[in-house]
């Protein structure tokens, strides 16, 4: 046989394999290091490198050199504006997992809705330890620069929770709202239900028309920004405009009186130091509680912000890195658990505000904590009179804003497996609770990526009229069938997990084929032809495949070829023999150039030792 | 722009997309039913249809017409031939576990292998339990087409895993070999030599000597028959002789007075009913262990059980359906535990032996079954002087040929990560336990697959001289970087898992390229070619990622090129207005009509409206 008198216009390279350690060293800098961060130290000057590596940890050095009043005024402005909108939010979240008011005027939504969920007791000690394990999970994830675990929270999973999170929370808020005084402590829309309407007769109207008023007021200011963005304000200026006309309203109406609850005795003064409270939950029987608390709100903060911070970051074309961020939070979380803060991280709807407010530097956030600490140390007895309902219809109507229903349609339209995890992430949260949501999600998508492994697909070429280019039949209907070929593309990497489904499957093409070719008349099969450009890289089982497969073409008579092995594949291919075993010559470039040459053998070697259809099937009866 | 002067040669096709139930329906079919087993029913008249059925459950059917007396020969020879090797391996797996050596008859060596070092109650109900729980999980894979989930124990792991459990029986044995009464219930190595070195007193020389004779005996005929197949009889036979000789020998010796251990009195008759027993372990303390044992051992039988019969139906060139096979072990399991059995699989030693004595069809098994009753009925008084130490022998020679070293050196040359696997699961087993081996082999190999997923490779391509081929410039370095063009090839599909690597990934090849061609003085970038002939699909995050890129490169002045995407990736960029935000002109069928058109564009059309390097970077000091 061979390839005398037939010129193959190119050769497959095999490209020389790498030392181990080298390549071992490659991958591990790919995994861990993707982003390069140290690209800018490269080829500096020493003195350089070192105001680059300082300026990495302390950031103020980078931006502090150029910046102006212009920039301080931006900056002065975006902050007061965001104070405005985080102290009441900040008491609404606080006694959203009945924690001190106070405690929240640091925190951000998502670690107390979830704290409000999972954490069985409602104590300031165990809330503190699981803020303190959270950082040091974040920290420990940024260090070994495993961010990309967030990675595998997929947005639609993001959806899914923060909306399951979100109803959970809103029905929490009947308690305030309907002023009941006894509410039960399950989070589950059934329990919740149950309660609601099994104690009808305790509702007071006053406590409910008020939060209805509210909320809608809420609503309403929502509403216009969003139609006008200039007016940003408005939505920000709102939930403490709520505060102060239900503390005078009460004030004036004696409502206290009339079953409207109101916030009380605040303490005044700065977040006092909180180490004690740390050691009592170190010792406390919830210690197991605080950590798994700590690391689900550690991760889910840390996706959302991530998130948050990578949309924003796109916007105005600078740069994340993901690994160093982390780090940046669990050290805020580690410092605030010593500082009676809780949870913190990026929220959404205050970065989005600081966005529109046009900040400039992090100096509206020193801005911002300035605000708040003047808030503490001098304002606190303004909230004497402020009703819960208030702080209820504020946490509703931020949580409604979270229900993100237009992405889920956007997930169904696009993507209807995306659209399942979303749903299963939402009910899990509503009907069970945040980790059987957490771990739904989670292994929904898991499971669709380890699917895709395990059934990657496999497609049929055919020829484009008029060219040399050959692409999948279901795609491109015009392309058309060589005769004598079955021309197969496996679209992924071989591995043990898919390794005996593409044999299978593969086997399948060849018997499909012959029918087909039986029934119609055509030439018959002489030649499979295996495209291996998707092939990335192949394992020991991979390799066995391709030698059964091997096996079973010689036994019916059949030629295979490989068209374009990549790197990866055809250095294994070439150690484990098994080039030497189907041939050099029987491996191209390009399909195009696989099927030339078998052309030019199956229409000059016909009648020679070129393979025929001595194809005899069952020679066993076992 | 436009291409109005410029003739594109191929059009990229976008498929209708399918509804939605449709595509569901055809992807389940492909994952759950890759096999197509009712193939042979297509196009048959009822009659036929129903006679293949009967022929599917009841293979007796399908060969009984063929069989001849020649075939018969055969199986009888083959049935006795691995009757004699059955016989006394079966007492001697029996007595591993602890457990009556009649009930050793119907088993192989796998179960009572895990059993024997998961159970830690020696008992028979409790083995009885664990053998009903192992059939039942693994006819519900089968029943529920799951058959795929045994593909997840890759080859190395079943190599290193049936080498370290080889290992743990053999330590295990020192104590029939040493002639020990008192041993540790641990199966650490650890354990093991601390309890066989702090007895150094207690040792036996008779038994020792005794054992070592029978095991060099054992170790030569399996020498010898491997370099001679055609005697692989001696080979076969060889456990039998040693009984035979080993009992004569004690019985004249009276060498049980003397420190070697004999079997003793083995009840006759066949095996009993065992549901009593059965009861008891369902009430029995141990319930959760047997369950567990039952699942583990399930699945490694399994795992062991396919993969041997598929090498062996490789060779015979028939077809295995695993989900079938899976409902025919686990229904023999179940049944096996009513009737005093415990588990059973097909085991490769005999399997082996079966294949090289030329078994024809399942009267071997028959034939076996016959002689083993027989053995049952009336040669069991035969038993009692055979010594313990000859079975510990035989166990030893048994599991030495399971170390298959020779499979590791070969994952080393080939596959250094599947070599660690491998070596995990040995080290796991040895060091730890079955269960915690098996999970760190299954750890690492899920743990490989979703790094791939989470860290595709990206190459950047470039052209093979004389040609249209575009190529990684990484495998052919003869291929050259075209000018003022960057070509990138995705080498993976686009999940949630890997979009935001691939966005940093993509960014980094655009300014290092950028950075190089500033260095080198060529022409400056235009044009960011993706070569998307790899991303077999995209969810919702690929689609956002691509969004990005489209917003980066326009920001830097570039134009971003999309050449072949496939027929899913299409669909959803159309449906997500990606297609017409990158304008459908910028899309090509190949890499080459790319090329060729972006230089087109940038010869003519340099001095016109042409993207240029109007790129200006920091525009913000956030």
């Amino acid at each position: 046989m061979g390839n005398a008198d037939y010129e193959c216009p190119h050769r497959v390279a095999i490209p020389p394999s790498k030392p181990f350690l080298k390549s071992l060293k490659s991958g591990l800098k790919e995994t861990f290091f993707p982003d390069d961060p140290f690209r800018q130290f490269k080829n500096q000057p020493a003195s350089r490198k070192f105001l680059l590596g300082l300026q990495h940890f302390v950031p103020i050095l980078e931006w502090a050199p150029r910046y102006t009043f212009e920039f301080f005024k931006s900056d002065l402005i975006s902050g007061i504006t965001i104070a405005s909108l985080a102290v009441p939010q900040g008491i609404s979240y606080a006694s959203l997992a009945n924690l001190p008011p106070i405690i929240g005027l640091y925190s951000s939504f998502v670690p107390p809705l979830v704290y409000a969920m999972m954490g069985s007791s409602r104590d300031l000690a165990v809330a503190l330890t699981a803020t303190f394990f959270a950082g040091v999970f974040q920290a420990a994830l940024g260090f070994l620069r495993l961010g990309f675990i967030v990675d595998f929270l997929s947005h639609a999973t993001i959806v899914g929770f923060m909306a399951g999170a979100a109803t959970v929370v809103c029905l929490q808020q009947l308690k305030g709202i309907l002023g009941l005084v006894r509410f039960t402590h399950a989070t589950d829309l059934v329990s919740v239900m149950r309660s609601v309407f099994s104690q009808t007769h305790q509702w007071r109207w006053e406590s409910g028309v008020l939060g209805c008023c509210f909320l809608f007021f809420l609503l309403l200011t929502r509403y216009f920004s969003k139609k006008k963005p200039a007016f940003f304000w408005i939505n920000a200026m709102a939930p403490l405009t709520s505060v102060i006309l239900g503390s005078v309203l009460v004030y004036f109406t004696n409502a206290e009186k009339h079953g409207v609850q109101v916030i009380g005795h605040l303490k005044r003064g700065l977040n006092p130091p909180s180490v004690s409270e740390l050691a009592l939950g170190f010792g406390s029987p919830y210690l197991t509680t605080a950590i798994k608390t700590g690391v689900i709100t550690g991760v889910i903060a840390l996706a959302e912000g991530i998130a948050v911070g990578r949309s924003f970051a796109m916007f105005k074309n600078y740069h994340i890195d993901g690994n160093k961020e982390m780090i940046a939070i669990g050290m805020m979380n580690i410092a605030g658990s010593c500082t009676s803060c809780y949870l913190t991280t990026g929220p959404f709807s205050r970065t989005a505000v600081n966005f529109n407010a046009g900040c400039k530097s992090a100096v509206s956030n020193i801005v911002m904590a300035t605000a708040v600490m003047l808030t503490l140390l001098f304002l606190t007895p303004l909230f004497h009179y402020t009703p819960l309902v208030v702080l209820s219809s504020i946490i509703i109507s931020a949580m409604l804003g979270l229900i993100d229903y237009e992405a889920a349609l956007h997930l169904w339209k696009l993507d209807k497996f995306d659209f399942i995890v979303c749903m299963s992430a939402y009910a899990g949260v509503v009907f069970g609770s945040v980790e059987i949501g957490l771990v739904v999600a989670v292994a929904i998508s898991l499971l669709r990526v380890l699917l895709s492994v395990a059934r990657p697909r496999t497609f049929v070429l055919g020829n484009i009229p008029k060219s040399v280019i050959y692409r999948s039949i279901d795609q491109y209907p015009v392309a058309n069938n060589v005769p004598g070929m079955l021309i197969l593309q496996i679209d992924s990497s071989i591995y043990f997990a898919n390794a005996s489904y593409l044999r299978e499957r593969i086997s399948r093409w060849i018997y499909e084929e012959e029918d087909r070719v039986k029934v119609s008349g055509e030439t018959s099969l002489h030649y499979v032809i295996l495209d291996m450009s998707n092939v990335g890289s192949i394992d020991t089982s991979g390799i066995s495949m391709l030698e059964e497969v091997k096996k079973t073409t010689d036994r019916r008579g059949l030629k295979l070829v490989l068209a374009n092995p990549r790197s990866e594949v055809i250095k294994k291919l070439d150690k484990s023999k098994f080039v030497e075993n189907i041939g050099p010559e029987w491996m191209y470039l390009t399909v195009g150039e696989a099927v030339a040459t078998c052309n030019f053998m199956l229409h000059t070697c016909k009648s020679s030792s070129n393979p025929g259809p001595e194809y005899n099937s069952q020679d066993n009866i076992v």
